[in-house]
């Protein structure tokens, strides 16, 4: 048996014996912890803190320090609770090059940033099943937009971005064939797999995305990345496991090499390169989805074509440092110099210099070649090594402090270590196997500090049990002091996978509290009660409606058929804040409604059966909410009943009038 | 104007100021409500609260005191988190009678009591817009059986249950006429719309759900219901509004009577005249799912007839008692012998007397009759009026020491009265806009008291703000002195329509932590590696998969074709608790699989193009499990790609042999 198969077998048994034995819980709380957390009634948290939803494909708002979960917005899955994906105007968002997909699995986040530092516009998130990157926008924490990645497959390394978020980017975690080409012996993987690099750029003006170019690389599997800071703006940094190019058994296979790599990316180079017109065009299919807030409604167009640019021959856009084992988190510190790679199976850290890469480079002193790109040589650009900090270290973030904290999976703990003297500061254990670890604004040039928290992978007995599947939790340190100290555990929505978090007011100074609707241009927009009205085209009924509390105009029906497409377009006429209304009809095969004020939504039924078929509001509104109903009867398809309806004007029809419908076409 | 037309909308109006001009934050919060609230690391809350998702279709299972969201459980909802409702197991899970449906609005839940306690075996929960009753194992928190309510829409009124969950009732919330005669004008209501009151029957053995029988009413709104305890065990009150029998802008149309009624029914002379024969069978058609914990898998049955009793035929089985005014919560108190109705437009709460009703039915002391049910008279049955109370009495709970708890929604606050002598004792701010309330064990015998939570309508400033669509919030009060004092806000997942707690140890009793493999009798289940294989029969391909940290066997399979249907039937083979695996592959239209350890699930995928396609676990389980994937090769639907696999055994196999796959038919 070789050596690194018993390395990567006795880190698998250790991992079992970790996660199967969970450590006692005697961890000291300090006495303050609860004032510390505590967030009275009618007070706000510090810290907004966005949270990807992993396998749930949402993202989750928690306001810190209480922990609480302050809104979940739905980004590549379905939501029942609000329609998203469900209603016409949201469904273009999950198309796909391969259709309609109702969900993913969202790993990382990042914040907008400008000149290194959170600007509080966008929020980014990755999808990793079919590759995606989403945008949210901050004003609405409504998901405006959603590019599918081509030619890439578990998209891991997103959406991480530049300083001045000139791109975000997208690696592939599986090296595949080039999109078209996939239809080949998977034991030609060394021939015919690759891994794309994906630099979407982001629009000054109105933050579009659009992958400027690709980077075609060697078939690895492309993990986390980073972009440089400041002085190593410019470039962007990716870890890289599997560079045995296995491709299966891999906790084996891809478990024997002493180092994998980091892939150090130089964009500007990249980007002079395709100016120069060395990219070449590959015939593609990808979706672009994006959701007008004026109108109201979503659209999916499917683009065609991608420029790829290829590191094995443009030699200076991609350099590789060597990097032990089998790395994981690539993080670089608030100062743009330190490069840290987590090997997962590493019992060291190593830290990278910037400016030794950039000698060496240089200097062009390298080890030789993977795939036609050059290797340097690890101790020429190693800073230095942090040495035990524990076992199975994954990421890490900073505090702008000089002080460096790294999740420790295999041994349950953060460690907290000093970047420059690589000394080992503090170490807290975690509950248990932490993954991602978050230090407020910890990815950016200043971060804002004073808390950590903890994404842990394993909940076991951390609260009142829930049968076999438990929710996932997260841990909240405060980082002020020479000691971390573990203030309060909390349960998340999901996978907790990656965090970012900024001061409240870095959020708050832009939000919309409602939709002006004399700005609404949706195009089945009902703008008044006496405009409210049904019209039918053929097959298609299509119901202007308003809500206003607490009723529905129109709120009775008559002479809808069975197959009739009906669509309801419900305008929410309120104009304040937090008086959303709902809508629900029995019999229809689609989710509700939910129609933020001013806003414009719509459900499509077809009914099968005829009958009586109540609708209501879902929300409830007024004190006379469970009033708010109505009724559409359906006669069967061909019969002769009329389409009438009533106009619920309250102010002047106590009874409604009964009008018959406009028929088009 | 006519008087009550004014009174409602003065009510509207009111309503309406309350909403837009939340109060201020003033309220003054106890030194140690930090310290109350707070649970420590390690430590366990006190209380399961189980809280209706609304407009969500889910459940929430919180902790108390802490307010932490400790699990979603899916019951009317797709789930993308854990695949419920897109593997195959668990689609016909929302199987109704008229196709699939992905969601609905949950409002109200019971949990399962015996002699009036809490025996925490079940949670039922109601489905408002497709009529439904599910029922959730509180051994493993699955949804394991939903049912389907014929005759019925919006199925608010329900699932109460009687205090030895003999049985769970729903009643229709919009008059309808009968299922199959539908077809009918909208102005024929007074003549052709009925209420349906369904009485599910629940198996004392293995809890199985079954209509026993329905009892056709007059056209009302059924609104809310409760069954009488200990003296009044044997009959149900049900709270209805509408006996205007207005069928448009019921806003105004059903709030000009002064009183509308309780309707008490007498369910054990309602079993007699079933035995005796007296019920009609009805031609119907209704879902009734079940899924069952051996197998791992859901089955949906259409079922056909149901037996419904007339009210107005059988005339000592219902009894209307007036109430004033739109009542809604309708409660009864520990001993059975109270019975609150909370009218939102009445400026009182009406107490009824169990004692003083019986004598009432045996003296026969009618007011006349509606719709051939007897009227009682208001005064002959009253124990009395709580003056005063607030504006918007909606529900009332208990503490078992004599005191009710009532929320108001359009005065937000909750009033604390003593039950006997209806005195004020108490009453709180709540921000804002209450809906229902809760005690622990609030609506049982015995009460365990100690705290309520309030669960608001409207949340706008109480948290950060999140644009405009905000959580949905509740809020926490200690109840245990004198006056009541607020501890905590905390946002909800959903809007926390209704819930129920109980102390956590008759939560925990009983739980399963994960399943045993041996007990698998999934009919694709794969008990080992070694089993493992891939087999095509026609078009379709079966996967028969395992995972265990940190691999998948097979994990490479070549020869799928574009339109073959390929069922992946992951066995996760764990046998420890919280190692769930998880399942996605890349061209899925469907969801993921979250498999918790001993279980089967299995995904359906039909590739439409050609490719590469990588799987991976989508649940982070060990140090290796990012090398937990593998690749499927998808060629030309024809072409002659041979079915092979990789068979992956860890132990023997460090290069996995491929395999032929089997070949049936």
């Amino acid at each position: 048996m070789k050596t690194y198969k018993k390395i990567a077998i006795a880190a698998f048994a250790a991992v079992s014996i970790v996660a199967c034995k969970p450590k006692g819980t005697k961890n000291v709380v300090s006495g303050d912890a609860a004032e510390k957390v505590y967030v009275a009634p009618g007070q706000h948290d510090e810290v907004y803190n966005f949270v990807s939803g992993g396998f749930n494909g949402q993202i989750s708002v928690v306001g810190l320090p209480s922990g609480r979960t302050l809104k979940i917005v739905p980004v590549f899955s379905v939501h029942p609770e609000n329609g998203y994906g469900f209603s016409e105007e949201t469904k273009p968002m999950l198309e796909t090059s391969h259709g309609f997909v109702p969900w993913d699995d969202q790993h990382h986040l990042s914040l907008s940033q400008t000149n290194g530092e959170i600007d509080g516009r966008y929020l980014f998130a990755n999808a990793n099943n079919t590759p995606r990157v989403a945008k949210i926008d901050l004003k609405s924490f409504k998901t405006t937009e959603i590019l599918e990645i081509p030619n890439s497959a578990g998209n891991h390394s997103s959406p991480f971005l530049t300083e001045n978020t000139e791109y975000v980017v997208a690696g592939t975690r599986f090296a595949v064939p080039a999109d078209g080409d996939g239809d080949v012996p998977i034991e030609s993987f060394k021939e015919n797999f690759k891994g794309y690099l994906s630099f979407i750029g982001i629009d000054k003006e109105d933050g579009k995305m659009d992958i400027t170019f690709q980077i075609e690389a060697p078939g690895f599997n492309f993990d986390l990345s980073h972009a440089g800071k400041g002085k190593s703006h410019g470039w962007f940094f990716f870890s890289c496991y599997n560079s045995e190019q296995a491709n299966t058994l891999l906790e084996v296979n891809a478990s024997q090499n002493e180092k994998d790599f980091i892939m150090a990316v130089n964009w500007k180079k990249a980007e002079e390169y395709l100016k120069a017109g060395k990219a070449k065009k590959m015939a593609v299919e990808y979706a672009h989805n994006t959701y007008d807030e004026t109108t109201h409604m979503a659209k999916s167009e499917i683009l065609k074509e991608v420029s790829v640019l290829s590191a094995k021959e443009l030699k200076d856009i991609a350099y590789l440092i060597p990097c032990p084992k089998s790395p994981h988190g690539c993080d670089i510190d608030p100062t743009g110099e330190y490069i840290i790679g987590s090997g997962k199976l590493a019992a060291l850290i190593p830290v990278f210099s910037f400016d030794k890469l950039m000698k060496a480079i240089k200097d062009k002193k390298f080890a030789g070649e993977f795939d036609g790109i050059p290797i340097l040589k690890y101790e020429d650009v190693l800073h230095g090594e942090v040495q035990k900090p524990g076992l199975g270290p994954l990421h890490t973030e900073f505090d702008g402090k000089g002080n460096a904290y790294t999740s420790m999976f295999v041994s349950s703990e953060i460690v907290k270590w000093d970047i420059k003297t690589l000394k080992v500061l503090d170490r807290q254990p975690t509950f248990y196997s932490t993954g991602h670890l978050m230090v407020v604004g910890g990815d950016t040039k200043k971060p804002y500090g004073k808390y950590l928290v903890a994404y842990n992978k394993i909940t076991k007995d951390r609260y009142l049990p829930t049968g076999p599947e438990l929710a996932q939790s997260a841990q909240l340190f405060d980082i002020t002091g020479d000691k971390m100290k573990l203030l309060l555990d909390f349960p998340t929505i999901g996978e907790p996978h990656y965090a970012q978090a900024g001061p409240a007011e870095l959020f708050t100074k832009n939000q919309v509290k409602f939709f002006k609707l004399e700005e609404n241009k949706h195009p089945y927009v009902t703008k008044g009660e006496g405009e409210s009205k049904v019209v039918r085209e053929g097959n298609k009924v299509h119901v202007y409606m308003t809500s206003i509390r607490s009723h529905f105009s129109p709120d009775n029906i008559e002479g809808v058929k069975v197959g009739d497409e009906v669509y309801f377009h419900v305008t929410n006429l309120e104009q304040d804040w937090d008086v959303p209304h709902g809508f629900a009809i029995k019999g229809a095969q689609n989710a509700e409604l939910l129609i933020m004020p001013g806003e414009t939504c719509t459900l499509k039924w077809v009914p099968l059966k005829p009958g009586m078929y109540p609708m209501y509001c879902t929300d409830f509104c007024s004190a006379l909410h469970q009033e708010m109903s109505g009724y559409v009867r359906v006669s069967p398809a061909g019969s002769n009943t009329p389409l009438i309806f009533s106009l619920n004007n309250k102010k002047d029809n106590a009874q409604s009038p009964v009008k018959e419908a406009e028929t088009k076409n």
